[in-house]
């Protein structure tokens, strides 16, 4: 399921630790120059690796990517660039192509410099390593994540193929965390740029774990060109396979024990049904009650009303996995707590809220909030 | 230190559940029509005694207050009017005064009708218990508090007394939860509304424990007009009185192990810089982190950046309790971990923000994210 003209390679640079022997080193490579589009985090604090990046994707062209996991070369100034560049410059040359066809991707500690030299040590090993081990590209780009994601599609004769990573530190603005969907569809730059634009809104911009948007997320698409396939098609199975790696980082997040799926609809505009969405999505009474199961409804409501639009209390419905809980905005004829709260105890929950007759409508996707999360981002250094 | 014309009273009316044997319904009464002020949830779904409330404080003259832990009288649509209007109607008669000369508070569980033939009953043993025990009043509206929470001034020959609840659902945005200030001077309600709109920006409006705003939300501010005193140690001494009450709500919000001040300074604008301020307060991964001891600055580096402020992240300087942490938008020269560790284990933290040399401060006050917060919120039932 690799898209022609893509190889793969890992290794252990000693980023995360110097005792960790876990990869942590990735490199992709296209054997010819690929159309490539971007989104980036909006963070107004950009890791150097993103300001690098962001220059390559305007070139519309490059040729591969390289990747580090434990440090995330952000607010290190000046030498995070220079450190970033001295690392593509030398990937580059052993390949054959030029420093600025490379685009870094880095994810870890914010504001330690990056171990240059032990990463410079391993780039012959790791060009010599490019072949089609996907799955160990995907564990080399992990920091708290849990699993790997990697998904495929076909389209048409064109293949699709999507690798993210990310667990914590998830908020929807552009694209979270890393990620890289390659094709060997046909497409140019722009018109791939499209694509993801699009794809985003509702997939990775529709996601939180913590309501906390990274300084190096980044999501890269590159075409190698090698097929022609009908647009639409490509557009597709790019879509799906940013939807499907978004699901799986809310699937994986930090301590969750629950999926949650949040539906708005008859909000007055979309951007609106988005806002509540997010809201319900971010309350950490909403979350801690999801993982408690405890069938405490007003905390949705309330997170409702707070969220800054305009609403209708009266017209306020709300659907707890299937179970009527809120109807004209009080509690449900009928309604009773056992049996939401034995609905709560299940693995995967959706939130149906409808608040009027608008044609304003978004779905969101969160986790629960657990003593796990606590634990995993209180610990010294993580 | 009672402002002359209040008595207070407090009992159990089961209103918490039939069990509980605790305080949960209370009272406050002036001996003469005082000046009125109030300052309500901005929650667009709001509780039956917030909109009765509303109604009373826009006469400017009150007579009394009475409140009840355990139920918030929210999302209980005409119903929910009709039964706080019934029990105002009852208590006024026994003190002889109008039914829209009482203001009702109501704290708890929203979603759930009062349990109205239980307060009835007590109405009676609450008046004829009135009198100087402000400490069960206090206790009579907490839910979640592990203190209550009274705090007096003397400005002058007046008196200023003030009392709230709060301890989770803590969210700036107008006053956060229950208060009550009271004074025995001489005060228009204009010129009291007028002063508890400016305390409460820099107050209650600059707390967070978990941002999640309730939906019953209110400070209420009396004058009983017994004293004659000059405004501007009248105004002084109500917001001292209203800056403690906010202070001591984070200081024992809910699982919190630390309080936390935070300080940016260098904004383009107030507003800036409270909005960088409460990003920082309310990031899971700084509360989580300063729980831990973990001196993850780039925590907070992030929630700058994602801020949505303008801002020059090499202008960006942190000090945290006193310490140099961040410079020019990096790490500061000699920086060292272990010492930053050391100091984060302490109960009391300061971080301070500049962000250039704009006019803009503001100063927030939050919690860590601990254990036990998750505990008390994912309880079944909270």
């Amino acid at each position: 399921m690799i898209p022609q003209g893509f190889t793969f390679s890992a290794t252990n640079a000693g980023v995360k630790s110097t005792e960790n022997k876990g990869l942590d080193l990735g490199l992709i490579f296209c054997d010819r120059p690929a159309a490539v589009a971007g989104v980036f985090t909006t963070n107004r604090i950009k890791a150097a690796p993103v300001l690098i990046g962001m220059d390559i994707v305007k070139t519309g062209r490059a040729r591969g990517i390289i990747t580090n996991s434990g440090n995330a070369n952000a607010c290190t100034g000046n030498k995070g660039i220079e450190d970033a560049k001295a690392i593509n410059r030398a990937a580059a040359a052993g390949l054959g192509v030029g420093g600025d066809e490379i685009i870094p991707l880095s994810t870890g500690v914010i504001g330690v410099h990056m171990p240059v030299k032990r990463i410079l040590d391993k780039l012959e090993q790791l060009r010599a390593g490019l072949g089609d081990d996907v799955g160990a590209f995907a564990r080399s780009i992990m920091t708290t994540d849990t699993v790997p994601k990697v998904v495929s599609r076909q389209a048409g004769k064109a293949r699709v193929l999507g690798i993210a990573k990310g667990a914590g530190m998830i908020a929807p603005d552009m694209a979270t965390t890393l990620a890289v969907v390659m094709t060997d569809a046909r497409v140019e730059s722009q018109v791939l740029d499209n694509i993801i634009k699009k794809a985003i809104k509702h997939t990775f911009n529709a996601i939180t774990i913590d309501g906390d948007t990274s300084t190096n997320d980044t999501l890269i698409a590159l075409a190698s060109g090698y097929v022609d396939e009908n647009i639409d098609e490509i557009d597709q199975a790019i879509t799906e396979v940013i939807h499907e790696l978004a699901l799986m980082i809310i699937r994986d997040g930090e301590g969750a024990t629950k999926f949650v799926k949040i539906e708005v609809k008859g909000a007055g505009t979309e951007d609106d049904a988005r806002t509540v969405a997010m809201c319900i999505a971010n309350s950490l009474l909403v979350k801690t009650a999801l993982f408690g199961c405890d069938p405490n409804w007003g905390r949705i409501i309330a997170a409702i009303g707070y969220s800054g639009v305009q609403i209708q209390p009266e017209q306020i419905d709300i659907m707890i996995s299937g179970y009527h809980v809120v109807g004209s905005g009080s509690e449900a004829q009928g309604f009773n707590e056992d049996t939401l709260h034995e609905l709560l105890k299940e693995k995967e929950i959706s939130i149906d809220v409808s608040l009027g007759d608008g044609p304003g409508k978004f779905c969101a996707y969160t986790t629960d909030l657990s003593y796990k999360y606590v634990e995993i981002n209180s610990e010294y250094r993580t």
